[in-house]
């Protein structure tokens, strides 16, 4: 079984004790199944995944800084296969249950991280973020959430999805302790100024269901006076949509590339939903690849002209609702998984650092809000989120 | 446990004990997984469907007729998915032992049947041939099969993947065996004459790899004399390939019809082959089935010149090869799978019927040598495979 709330790996006992006298001793967490534990085979969501791989040599860097700063990992946590998912219904292992909005999905594919988390059972938790794998289960289970600076945390011991997107991110239920984790893993950045300026994602929020705007409007009012200048803008000169088209395009593409060899060597039994996307990232054309590469390019172009001057930050929905329901059909998943793209995929093209913050909700349901800086601005976006919380 | 040569269904204890004074007492039978047995869920070979799906409210019509003639149905027997697919190998169960063959797949998508028949463990027992189903493994296995004619045997009660092409058929190790099955499951038909001219597809056996070829075209030798006349000619004025696509496009269409909403609810696990033969069914375009429909009917009136006069049977290999190894990648076994098809599409797109004899083997493995029969004269194929074989 997969221990409380279905948040942990069936049948793994992986834990490493942390030192007794480091910076996070004390403190516990728990590990996405797709970052190496030596000794242990890394699962990644799927049962032939598992079955087709031997234990891992050495721990992820990410898990070994964690350690060596003493904190303790106390277990591996559900992911959907392959990191492809953001919702979390994983259907060979089951959905992890979120503690902050029953009956509806954790977010994915950092499932069980988030779950973890949010129930109480560890004090933090890795995740990754390719296409929102952090953000979304941060949002739907309303705890904070980084998808870092693109390459600023070394992805050394993870799976590997579609490496320009991949970043590993983590979760926590208070700023303080985020903060702490993240002094840890982040390694020494650029020096970045605190932002002065808030831009507020017009086309961002028009994206959000209509409850889930109006919670997250009202929230700027206390984001607003902590910055000497705000303004509203929209981002996109085409739509949001289409910039997320470009990330679907290529990150299928290198998911596919990533993936290949070991499907078509084990046929491993992936849900539908899985198989359908390698299928689909299959059928990418060559040319669809240049031209989302030239639209990535521009998406770059335009959001380096949105933090011209460097003081900025935007702010945006993380989700356009709340958590979903658990067991809705494939082709509505589909749906809005394509929806919430819409939104990730501008740090996602970007590589800019995004924090999910648990600030608002709608009927109960636990709804983040985020702020997306400027490269390497990771650490200013933590401090921000504890100004705003704390 | 699947028992025996992993032939049957796990954790089923289905069986049917036949009466005592029928014409079939004293023989025994398993039924492929897509048969209904009352009080039992049929599982199709897929463990969401076994999940899914209620007991059967009642026996297939088939299988009635068989306890009603005496035959005890003692298992249900391991299928590919839906029936999705003709080498056999089961990523949930498992792939059944081909006795006469081993190391090597039983054939599919009537795995289980084919192995428990050419491993002793039943007399007989009961496929479906939609693509192949029971021709492949009949080949594979060294076991007579039969694909009838479409529409002959009533399909109550049994799993349809594409009913234009749906057939059901049965294995026996003996020519007395099966034509006592037939004599009772094949419905009155019309009257049928006993074919005097054996027409020899060359552009069939053009396709079986040279040891094979060689192999059949040996056993000509002693399938001549039993008829008036023969003679060689080339079945299709464009390419055997070329009319399998029209079986393929529409085939698939009607799979995906036949599956989708199920799917679409469910979101199952299926082996990444299987969903990638869904995924693109479904993106087979209407414009391409309308092409597809058009060749359909292009090859029936080619067909139906062939068998001009109505006394003539058609030699051709069942399979271009005898079975080939387990674990084949995912597309080596895509291109073999289409190899394949184009020789069994011929009777599936004209919907006549089609038997494999065990006549001939490739260093030890067993490759069946098929006859294809006018529509109705199921039962002069079964008699003329009496005639060669007796």
């Amino acid at each position: 079984m997969a221990g409380p709330l279905n948040a942990f790996v069936p049948d793994s006992n992986a834990h490493l004790a942390g030192t007794d006298d480091g910076p996070l001793s004390g403190l516990t967490f728990a590990a996405k199944d797709i970052f190496d534990i030596a000794g242990h085979v890394t699962g990644c969501g799927n049962p032939h995944w598992l079955a087709t791989h031997g234990p891992a040599p050495a721990n992820a860097w990410v898990v070994q800084q964690l350690v060596d700063a003493g904190a303790s990992m106390v277990g591996k946590t559900i992911t959907d296969e392959l990191t492809r998912g953001i919702f979390g219904e994983n259907m060979h292992y089951g959905t992890p249950v979120n503690p902050n909005a029953p009956g509806r999905v954790p977010g994915g594919s950092s499932s069980g991280s988030a779950s973890a988390v949010a129930g109480h059972l560890v004090d933090f938790a890795l995740g990754s973020d390719t296409g929102g794998s952090v953000r979304v289960p941060s949002s739907f289970c309303g705890l904070y959430g980084l998808r870092p600076t693109h390459g600023r945390i070394p992805l050394d011991g993870m799976l590997l999805q579609a490496p320009s997107f991949d970043t590993i991110g983590w979760f926590a239920r208070d700023g303080e302790t985020f903060a702490r984790v993240g002094s840890i893993i982040l390694p020494q950045g650029p020096a970045t100024q605190r932002p002065q300026r808030l831009v507020i994602a017009e086309d961002a929020f028009e994206l959000a269901e209509p409850a889930t705007r109006a919670a997250l409007e009202a929230v700027l009012a206390t984001v607003r006076p902590l910055f000497t200048a705000s303004s509203a803008l929209r981002l996109s000169p085409v739509s949001l949509e289409e910039w997320s088209g470009h990330q679907q395009a290529l990150q299928s593409r290198e998911a596919w590339e990533s993936a290949r060899d070991w499907i078509d060597e084990v046929n491993p039994t992936f849900s539908f939903e899985v198989s359908d996307r390698y299928a689909m990232a299959r059928s990418v054309t060559d040319e669809q690849i240049v031209i989302a590469q030239a639209g990535r390019d521009a998406v770059i172009a335009r959001m380096n002209e949105v933090f011209d001057g460097g003081d900025v930050v935007v702010c945006l929905p993380t989700t356009v609702s709340p958590a979903p329901l658990i067991g809705q059909r494939v082709s509505e998943r589909h749906t809005l998984r394509l929806r919430n793209s819409a939104l990730t995929s501008i740090a996602g093209n970007t590589g800019r650092p995004q924090i999910s913050l648990p600030l608002a909700e709608v009927d109960g349901l636990p709804v983040g809000l985020s702020l997306l800086g400027d490269y390497g601005a990771d650490e200013r976006l933590i401090e921000l989120a504890q100004e705003i919380t704390g």
